[in-house]
């Protein structure tokens, strides 16, 4: 009661005429900007073409978002165990639900490049103060978190922010930031929407000279995806970076949001789209960007799909 | 009367089948061919990276299309003041509604050049001498337009034609002439739909080494649009040239053309969409191309929304 | 009779729970990847640029997939004579309905190159065995099929399966292969939709240093598609390739998945739609992609309307 009170004050009168009713919970998320060691290729080949990578081609030191706990006492993990995804790229999966307001508690510990940086999201209500986005002249410290400061950025989740939406740096180095993969997914459900059984985030972005899927390239090194035949599944898509590609996945089919029957689909800069399927086909499937230049540079992975338990 | 009673002779029966209702109103414009010397840089900086660009970096002689009254006795600005853009590019906001003739009488004035040019207008319909493309052998004189020659452009608004679609010259020189800005956008209307409060039309095309929209690079030399709370407000997006882009404006979503809530949004070469909502963010935002080479090259912009008058 | 039972025992029972119910036909395609000498520009000029190219700039030897009789007694048109489709890309149009079996028997004829090729499909149901994907380690002989041998395709058109789909070489050496022009179309229909009149094959994918459409460049090479006032036309476009496309025709306009009304529509690697339309405009049309270097580069072809029959 008292935080609803609280965060009411914060936002002011004049956002809340466009926010959901405050029926909503209050999510905290703790999220700090920090520098790790990066291998694109951890087990250095791509399996399909035969090909070697010494580590020096595949090993960078780079800044991502990693999710803490409560006043980012310790790093937990950025997306649920058992999913599939790497541990550090995409950055926290920021789940909510329409009606909901998310506080994002944000420290910058990059220490090692000693830049500033930021968080943008896509998808949601927020004031100009949580945009994020770095305007000289314009832009408050939102859009300009200076090493070892913080930022809370004040978020609604209105019933036109169900859907998967990208999150991401837009400090003054957000071009070399995002590049090194400071992004992450905000997952956000209608008010009584049922939850998947699985949730796969897949962000395509180029890093140097590789195609990655959530900071990896190729089969081996990419995400595995697992599920069961019966599962809901879900996956969370989107693209970084400056070029266009096609979300393929083997096997299987679905409704865009037009209702229309693709297996194929475009996804841009920024954009982003929810595909939603209840599994029926045992095996293990390709999924890439079909995009022959990004195949070819490490946008592939497997999905497992176990026959139904009996 | 007499007019309609003369463009039907014109038009001929068999594109009549095609064309709704005669109820529609009969609007000329008057537009010719100039050419201009154009600065994508007035201010000559990047404001958001801190960089400088001499004029000889920014400045380049071109041709565009530029409104004028009836018989080309005067020029015109191309969108109505206080739009935001800028005056020679886009070239005149051709707008009709469904049921709609327009006659777009045109004038080659390139004799800096010495050209050809033409106009080829999307999403109406017309017979092929109107269609303004150069096919040698096939196409007549709509398709190549000499300097100080004209053609008129017969062309029928349908049910089908609303929405905002492109024109642009598709003469023996297209390529040089779309690169250097003779393109503009018409913006049709249902018979009886509510005509926006605002309209921003909104043009990403390359420029030399520079990515613009409607001709301007970077914050400050972009279009400033301006709205307030309350206003119900349209963008009219395309894209020229040979990329595509990601089209995304801060703290907003829209309802696409599927129904679908996005805030970021793919347009291809020629491609067109309208965006359209009731205001309710007051603040300054930036819309931008989401593809980072882009922004970083100048495809970015502010929009102001002033609060609801009290 | 016969032939249904051995399939259902083939297929198993599991991918029968999710295939329509067991009315619809089974039909059979002979297919086998034959190398050919190709020239993309056989009147070895671009029309409208007014350029000519030399014999040695436009022809190479490839491998492309081509239709045959039972057992690859003799081979036969791909598409059927009259749709202005070249004779050998692309690869047979498979066409069904939903509920409808195809078995796709496929014979490597690549004495040439002497390399692996395969099939996969889009927009079908199949078992993994049918998938056509090389995963060394995973993938079995229905990724790669060599030369001299032979594999069986088995798919089943779902009710999610009616639309126009790609199918193309997915073997260990599918980037040149797709380059080289190893790519079709499968044609779904409802299961009591209506055939259209017309159906148009549109395949963009570069070659070279060309952009084609159906393996050729520029108008004079490209398909010159044929149809008259009153017919049903359907165009099935797909890209193929590294590069997003736009998809546009003259004076025309169809409502897109969303039945939203465009004239030109995005079409990135492996992602594909169908255009239908009443033909109700008379005259000679370009359709073409609209990226500009690409329509510079050969991309562009004609469309010929007749008056209606009197």
């Amino acid at each position: 009661m008292r935080r609803l009170t609280t965060l009411t004050t914060l936002i002011g009168a004049a956002s809340l005429l466009a926010a959901p009713s405050a029926s909503g919970a209050t999510r905290d998320y703790w999220v700090a900007a920090v520098p790790v060691t990066w291998n694109i290729v951890p087990n250095q080949r791509d399996a399909i073409m035969g090909m070697e990578y010494a580590p020096s081609e595949t090993v960078f030191g780079t800044v991502v978002y990693r999710r803490y706990t409560r006043n980012w006492r310790r790093p937990i993990a950025n997306v649920p165990a058992g999913s599939g995804n790497s541990n550090l790229m995409p950055g926290p999966l920021i789940r909510a639900r329409a009606g909901d307001r998310l506080r994002i508690h944000f420290k910058n510990l990059d220490t090692a490049f000693n830049r500033s940086h930021s968080m943008h999201f896509h998808g949601v209500h927020y004031k100009p103060s949580s945009d994020g986005a770095f305007v000289p002249g314009v832009s408050g410290r939102d859009g300009d978190v200076k090493p070892n400061r913080t930022w809370t950025y004040r978020l609604t989740a209105g019933n036109d922010s169900v859907g998967a939406w990208p999150y991401h740096d837009h400090g003054p180095s957000m071009h070399e930031s995002i590049e090194g993969g400071m992004w992450g997914m905000l997952s956000i459900l209608g008010k009584r929407e049922r939850a998947p059984d699985r949730e796969y985030v897949v962000v395509f972005s180029p890093m140097g000279s590789f195609q990655a899927i959530d900071g990896r390239a190729f089969v081996g090194n990419t995400p595995v995806f697992r599920s069961r035949v019966g599962d809901l599944v879900q996956w969370d898509v989107m693209a970084m970076g400056s070029e266009h590609h096609t979300f393929h996945v083997h096997g299987h089919r679905w409704k865009n949001a037009m209702g229309v029957d693709v297996d194929t689909q475009t996804v841009g800069p920024a954009e982003s789209f929810r595909v939603r399927w209840r599994e029926d086909a045992p095996g293990t499937w390709l999924y890439h960007c079909h995009v022959e230049t990004h195949m070819e540079a490490g946008m592939i992975g497997t999905y497992s799909v176990a026959p139904r338990r009996t």
